[in-house]
């Protein structure tokens, strides 16, 4: 499974796009190699479209091309400006996900609907919502009231930046990064990087941190709170994985995309007995649903419905010719795809007003009739079947692993092994125990999405494996988790792969060594399971032995991402290098100096094992610090 | 004064940009020809850098490149995502402005520092604030505290669409573009344009629509209405323009950049006794302030300060060798400006949390202690006198115009010569009839920035006169206001550019023909004029014999206006090309099927006279509909 100069590790993925190409049917590979040459002023972030006299190109080769933008610009200037605009719309783009959860929740008015009440009183307990005499229901729209205003509140701090440890909170308000309304904050990373305003990189930044401070500790952690609550907190549970989760005799529908209000009632629309029914008589056996991306992440723990494959896999779920239904929200949503179900009978819906995809059938999604207008999709997937074009080819390819490791389920684990049931920062105990003995070296999050610059797959898990041997612990969301449960890195079985210590803890604790934590948005799980340690120790984030991985990340969330968790204080390692190569000021100072002020910083490293190098030296590093 | 091939038409312009010639300093001219030629897929919008994946390029001219990116993205969606975010920061820029004057007023703490009452209690039952038994203060805390929340609520439309008429309204809700929160509108296009996400380019328009809004109808028209609050709602005033109001003997401060609240403070520190007297002592004469871009506009049309230039002046401004300080605060400023200051003594002082430039002296402007902020900065530029290098050199050029014509203004023209004394709508009937009898043809509004795609100025200033000979009256703001006031258009002279007809409505209204509006912001006072006349003939803004042209745009915040200006029935003439030429059909719905949509569209002409051409067959073309 290794990097073996292919295209991908994942054998479903090869399989299919091996019939892609006899097929002749473009894939993402086929564009990528087209693509090629890349332009390298925008590889380098060096080309500057933010104003009407540009597009401006600074020449670092030589010394008779333009140093400077036709303003005066920089490339100091300018690969900053990009490099937080990039990290600007991807916190967009977690935090109005967050915002759509939040309406859900506000929206709600049966207290069944409410799958999680206990975490529910949690938080408004958290932010001091009063609650006597209130309902569930009542008690929901306060907090998703506050949650909604955590948006465009005119004055303070975002609320959960008090999650972290006491440290860190004065660090990000000494810093001036302690961010304020999440939709504010983005906003003005448009503005400072707007044609003559901010010009001095590291003001730049601190702008571009402080909107992605409202992704992590802003709209994705109010996503991951509110989607919990309303539809239940991830417990751990077994599930299967990759594209040979398709049934040939079924109906199978593919959910694809982010925010679990749509996919939730897609679920449950599925196992309508009306629905089913008509399933059979168009002659299948049922209904399969899958879940692709994100979308699956969510729905796989809470649900334990099978998880089709990653962002590199959608195009080949159509190619099976077995599904019928495409079902797409928003995000990492190919356009291809309406061009390649062209090809094959499977309908491709959207159903956001957010994403729509000329060739599609769109069907709007309307969270307060979810569940009539989610029976409308499934139905429209059912009466497909019978348009199936020629042979179905579903790869045999599939795995099997325990999923659903919310901060929750990981407590609730110890807890069940240590009997302390105590505060969260008491549970966290046993952890910090097996860290500080050495046991466990530390943990690592690999996450982030796929990306043709780095092999397929191979490098989400050629990187868990380089970890797992050194008795790291690996916790994964977003498409790194789809790529290690597919390589069974999630199964009891994987403990093979661990070193003495980390195997140990793993049969002690009954869970495999890569917890599967979320989708994207869940990397705010992370977030609070950092502060609990660190609260529990006494110290910073930035104290311990942990690190973050995106080898093979391609999208501005995963920048948003990488960002705030450099903020937090953590060492962030990437695959690919992001576009800010071509100033020297910027990229040293996200790579070197921004730890002197953060306790994080930026690593690129493209080689897995180099990789899995470098972070077990940082790790180490930090054990030292630490005098364990 | 037309475009004769020359750089610019502006004759103090010329004489500086030679000198800098001859002392081998670099302006802005010099970079646009180092980065020559320009990008040609950046140019037709045919880039894309958002993802990781990036970045990808499509290539039109041959089949045999790609034609699509990675993602499958198309040549459509690719150039509505790019322009869509551009328009994004643009009303990002303009908002963000708003904002900051909302919080300015919100921290009045004393009547006496706000300058129109009248227009506060005004705004203020507008917005169904209740006044009585609440002092001025009160009532100001309370409309601050309703503009802030324009920014972030969490339902709700926005409340100045309501100006709009009737059937405007009717318009915008039907078609899906009557905005929400300023913000979240921004943030939305953010999100919709994030790789996988909207592909459908009139569905991404329509969310860059609904951000547009945001700018005119939101964050520009709280900064103009606030502003007028806070520092007085302009009226008529004689000022002095160009480089040439800068003075050999005085300590000249240049304030630039665009938010009021900055350069208020400094007009009244430089009045200061104890500061004149300091400058007295370092062997000066006094102090001088004018001002330069949107800044300029501000406080010209407030206090009669001089207008010392427009977006291409800056620079220039310090090569005269006499400028002590260039204050700024925020967009549009040259980075290049801390390099040239290097060369002379001038010191440049940044004021903006969000624009700081390497190499100039950073002084954070407060609000709450500005007028402390604000000797302390005039402090400096006196200090700085002493160190003049060398000979000092400023242009004999200066020109002499009536500004000031905010809404307000023309209804109190028109009501002097009228004597209707009426509801605005009732005043704006001389000013109807004029139109409806053909003595006026129509109005057109000249606005934007300078760009060395077009000859400074020249194509302002040509423009205005076509359209004059042609009976049409002239408003203007920002850079245009600038290069028609150094003209000499908005002289009792410039009688002479005029048809017969216009000339005598100038004379009956002692008005010059064109007439300025105010700053960029400030297009919102255009957008309420444009709707009392629509109200009082009982018809749609489309309706009218108007049109809008930004000859020499480059701004983002000038797509922004465009975009809105369109969305409101508006005719938008460009005279540079926005890029997006590499999708014909996003190509043609902006410049044709939109039309059929708001009633407005966007037309391309770089040649001034041909752009006078096309404005008025649109104009008579209106007037034919109206039967007038």
């Amino acid at each position: 499974m290794e990097n073996c100069g292919c295209i991908t590790c994942d054998a479903a993925t090869k399989e299919l796009y091996e019939k892609a190409k006899n097929e002749g049917i473009e894939t993402v590979w086929d564009r990528a190699r087209a693509m090629q040459p890349q332009c390298g002023f925008g590889e380098m972030g060096l080309c500057c479209t933010n104003c009407g006299m540009g597009p401006c190109r600074i020449v670092k080769v030589s010394k008779d091309g333009p140093q400077a933008g036709i303003c005066g610009a920089t490339e100091d200037t300018i690969v900053a400006r990009n490099f937080a605009r990039s990290v600007a719309a991807g916190a967009a783009a977690h935090s109005d996900h967050g915002r759509d959860i939040a309406l859900a929740l506000y929206h709600v008015d049966d207290k069944a609907r409410i799958k999680d009440e206990e975490k529910l009183f949690k938080l408004a307990d958290e932010w001091g919502i009063t609650v006597e005499g209130k309902d569930t229901v009542q008690v929901a729209k306060e907090v998703a009231e506050k949650a909604l205003g955590e948006f465009g509140k005119v004055f303070g701090n975002l609320l959960f930046l008090k999650r972290a440890p006491e440290k860190r909170i004065k660090l990000w308000e000494e810093t001036g990064v302690a961010s304020e309304a999440i939709d504010k904050e983005i906003v003005r990373v448009l503005h400072s990087t707007h044609m003559g305003c901010d010009a001095d990189y590291r003001n730049i930044i601190r702008q571009a941190i402080r909107a992605a401070m409202t992704d992590g500790w802003g709209g994705s952690m109010i996503g991951t709170e509110l989607s919990d609550i309303l539809f239940g907190t991830p417990m751990p549970k077994k599930v299967e994985a990759n594209l040979g989760v398709l049934k040939k005799e079924y109906v199978n529908i593919v959910v694809h995309g982010h925010e679990p209000t749509l996919s939730e009632a897609i679920v449950v629309a599925a196992r309508d007995p009306e629905l089913v029914e008509l399933a059979k008589k168009q002659g299948a056996e049922g209904i399969n649903v899958a879940g692709m991306c994100c979308t699956g992440n969510e729905i796989a723990m809470r649900h334990g419905i099978p998880m089709a494959g990653n962002f590199f896999q959608q195009e080949l779920a159509i190619m099976t010719g077995a599904v019928e239904a495409m079902i797409v929200d928003v995000q990492c949503i190919m356009p291809s795809l309406a061009t390649i179900t062209k090809c094959y009978h499977t309908k491709l819906i959207t159903t956001s007003p957010k994403a729509k995809i000329p060739g599609a059938t769109h069907i709007e999604f309307d969270e307060q009739k979810s569940f009539e207008i989610a029976k409308r999709i499934v139905k429209e997937a059912v009466m497909n079947f019978k348009n199936r074009k020629g042979e179905v080819h579903i790869p045999d390819e599939k795995s099997e692993g325990r999923i659903g490791y919310s901060l929750e389920a990981i407590i609730k684990t110890l807890d069940r092994v240590t009997n302390t049931h105590a505060h969260p920062s008491g549970t966290v105990k046993p952890l910090v125990d097996a860290i500080k003995s050495g046991v466990l070296r530390g943990a690592v999050a690999i996450v982030g999405c796929n990306n043709h610059k780095q092999p397929h797959d191979s490098c989400h898990v050629t990187l868990a494996k380089e970890l797992l041997k050194r008795d790291i612990l690996v916790v994964t969301t977003g498409c790194g988790a789809h790529a290690c449960v597919k390589a069974g890195l999630m199964s009891d079985d994987a403990r093979k792969y661990c070193g003495k210590g980390l195997a140990t803890v793993c049969e002690l604790l009954d869970i495999p060594p890569v917890l599967h934590m979320g989708s994207c948005v869940d990397i705010s799980r992370i977030l609070v399971l950092l502060s609990e340690v660190a609260k529990y120790i006494g110290g910073d984030i930035s104290d311990l032995p942990v690190a973050a991985a995106a080898p093979e990340w391609m999208s501005e969330k995963a920048q948003a991402i990488g960002l705030y968790a450099v903020a937090s204080g953590v060492y962030v390692l990437l695959g690919v290098a992001p576009a800010v190569t071509g100033s020297e000021n910027v990229a040293t100072y996200l790579t070197k100096d921004i730890e002197s002020v953060f306790g994080g910083r930026f690593e690129i490293e493209s080689d897995p094992v180099k990789a899995a190098e470098k972070i077990a030296a940082h790790i180490e590093n930090k054990r030292k610090r630490l005098g364990i």
